[in-house]
């Protein structure tokens, strides 16, 4: 950490020159005569020799009433792969996590998971109804279920088949598409046991279907401990209105466990003694083993990170020296309690720096900061949640569950940083 | 508590046969028929009876690369008052507040203030140098700057004059117009301590001017105690880029201080031994008193709160029973200890519920949930700081510093609910 950043220009004659002279003429003028004239105008006149944007007035307030990125982010977005799935309609588009910093994903930049795209819902003909074994059925609008008192939340959502096409080897590169089927969002909401309660369970309910209005209805079976524990009925993420992708008016949170299980555009919760068996936790959903067996009733998304820069997507551009090494980990069991860093493909391995809050079940942010000498790297990370659970390598889990799996992969994953520093997705052995 | 609440539709034979009568039936083919059938087909062709969006395939996945909000929240949007100032310019737009929850703004929400306009930068141009009593003074580029270890903070920014034309009285009718010059984001950037250092400051060094690279070249000045406490020069917020309206590619984070200082499109930061008593410091940003004084370098943003909901924007829709008063508390000095609530104009109050993390110099979000008999509130909210400054009632402002000022107005905000549920912005003696 002792070398100075190379791009940095101070031995760049030519912009030295051009920014600081400039510049030092604007403070000169300052110090000089700050009663009558800014500072601003000196300086200005100089550094307008490179920045066209300090000569004009920019664009007033409320030209963009709801705002929008720069033009410069235009490749800051949501991408499919069309080779996927047959329509876009049941598809999947992927987080640009190499492009985020922090926990938080922005509402524009969450995956989308559809099975017959985006219900276009007004708020005010949606209903949620509850039904089912309880004494009495109930269907609520918007208004009312924003009357029972509210919750927040921060909570990563992770897609089952998120990394699903890496069990059989390096896949696809760029971490947008190999972990992108994740966000991590503020919620709020209301409590699900309290809309349970309204209705009053009977004493042999034991389980929930959740069902939302889009032409899939998309329909999952809940457990009523979950329901009962910490499931919100959700309408904001990130402080404003669901979007529509994510559910508008209206989603169920179940944190920690499968985001398919979050049903979006809810509509419906009915209260039953055992699970409904629908095609989303039978025919898909559910871990075909190597011996013909399948796992089913997976919930909970298991303890993963990923490194997001540098990446595939995020080559190191800036040669060697200082460097920072970032990424995400998460775990459906709570909090991560440690994040570890591998350069050399998981032989040695170095504690990295996890920053921001630490919440449960939601996204952590890490950071290990390096010299860079520009040899080649392995780059890995794996981490280990409060409930002591550490991220298996991808052979831990193939020799645990065989191949067959499209779901719940949560093996280490491996960058392969070349002295140029471009990266690619590789497996190492 | 005990009442249920009314726009439920328990007792509404129409609406509740339709959706009731249908999805049980759609249940009771699910039972049934779980293998061979899900229960969605029944189901749905109930609900098509009032719900067109679960006929047809939705928008797939990239219909919108980049997300925005449901065409049924247009009117979720940052507003100005046009009469407020001569251009648009040198003008501000507000957050609306009474749409929102939980702590985090949504970068397209959050309020603009600008003096020359947004400039529209091309992040590769851009620098960011750093000059005056240092051993090396340097010019960063942007990936310079992104080598450098890295933070992430939620916290609050307010505009020195938030709730400013509220000094002479109750003057605009909704907390997106009082107190709307306020947002919370999650910013991810490096520690201006680390980039000072970098640069070596010398011995007599005592204050920093920051210069934006806007048409108005903004300039404060910033005692160097602080730039070495907590100020961070971000280029993220809520995980992606700064948005242009806020200083894209980056801007100067200062903790609990006035907004102005947080200066956007940072280009320079100069250090010195003395302020630079610029414009924005002397002319502006300070607070005139009843004996001619003027109260300078008034930094932090004190104690303050207010209810976002219900509001003159945000009336109670819903009639009497179960109803929630929310509302956003914050402090320039820490965390935010306790808000109490009046449904009386101040003779009694409530301890109300504080939701979601509680972090330092960030928005916290509390709740007070209420049995609404129908008749008329004058509702107010009052925060207290873990310092132990309690919001004061606008008269208590008024006595201290007179009625010139037009800045740091942090005083109690009185609502008038009338027993329509509708409500007006008022004082109270």
């Amino acid at each position: 950490m002792t070398e100075k950043p190379e791009a940095k220009q101070t031995l760049e004659p030519t912009s030295r020159r051009r920014f600081l002279s400039g510049a030092v003429g604007g403070a000169a003028a300052a110090a000089g005569l700050a009663a009558a004239r800014p500072a601003v105008a000196e300086g200005e006149s100089v550094i307008t020799e490179v920045q066209d944007w300090n000569r004009y007035l920019g664009d007033g307030v409320v030209s963009r009433p709801y705002g929008t990125p720069s033009q410069y982010e235009a490749n800051v977005v949501r991408r499919d792969v069309e080779w996927l799935t047959a329509s876009r309609q049941s598809s999947v588009s992927f987080t640009p996590l190499h492009e985020l910093d922090g926990i938080i994903t922005p509402n524009g930049l969450c995956f989308e998971r559809h099975h017959g795209g985006t219900a276009e819902i007004e708020p005010s003909q949606h209903r949620l109804m509850v039904h089912g074994l309880v004494d009495t059925p109930l269907v609520f609008t918007m208004p009312d279920l924003m009357r029972f008192p509210r919750e927040n939340h921060v909570y990563f959502l992770e897609c089952a088949a998120n990394s699903g096409m890496e069990w059989r080897g390096a896949q696809l590169n760029g971490c947008q598409y190999t972990h992108g089927m994740v966000h991590c969002v503020a919620y709020t909401g209301v409590r699900l046991k309290d809309l349970l309660a309204e209705a009053g369970i009977k004493t042999n309910a034991k389980w929930l279907l959740a069902e939302g209005a889009d032409a899939a209805a998309m329909t999952r079976s809940i457990p009523l401990e979950k329901a009962l524990d910490d499931c919100l009925v959700a309408f904001k993420m990130n402080g404003e209105a669901l979007r529509p992708e994510q559910g508008y008016p209206l989603r169920l949170v179940v944190p920690g466990w499968e985001g398919n299980m979050w049903i979006k555009w809810l509509r419906r919760i009915e209260v039953g003694d055992q699970p409904w068996q629908q095609r989303e936790e039978t025919s898909k959903y559910t871990d075909l083993l190597a011996n013909g067996k399948a796992r089913r009733f997976t919930w909970v998304m298991d303890v993963k990170s990923v490194i997001t820069s540098p990446s595939p997507q995020a080559p190191i551009r800036h040669g060697r020296g200082r460097a920072v090494i970032t990424g995400l980990a998460w775990s459906g069991n709570g909090r991560i309690k440690r994040v570890d860093v591998s350069l050399d493909g998981g032989r040695n391995w170095t504690t990295a720096r996890i920053d921001g809050p630490s919440l449960s079940k939601a996204m952590h942010r890490f950071y290990l900061d390096i010299d860079w000498d520009g040899s080649e790297l392995l780059l890995q990370s794996r981490a280990i949640d409060e409930a002591g659970f550490v991220q298996p390598t991808k052979n831990e889990l193939r020799a645990a569950r065989g191949e067959n799996s499209i779901y719940h992969n949560n093996g280490i994953q491996t960058w392969y940083v070349k002295a140029d520093g471009t990266v690619e997705n590789v497996e190492v052995s």
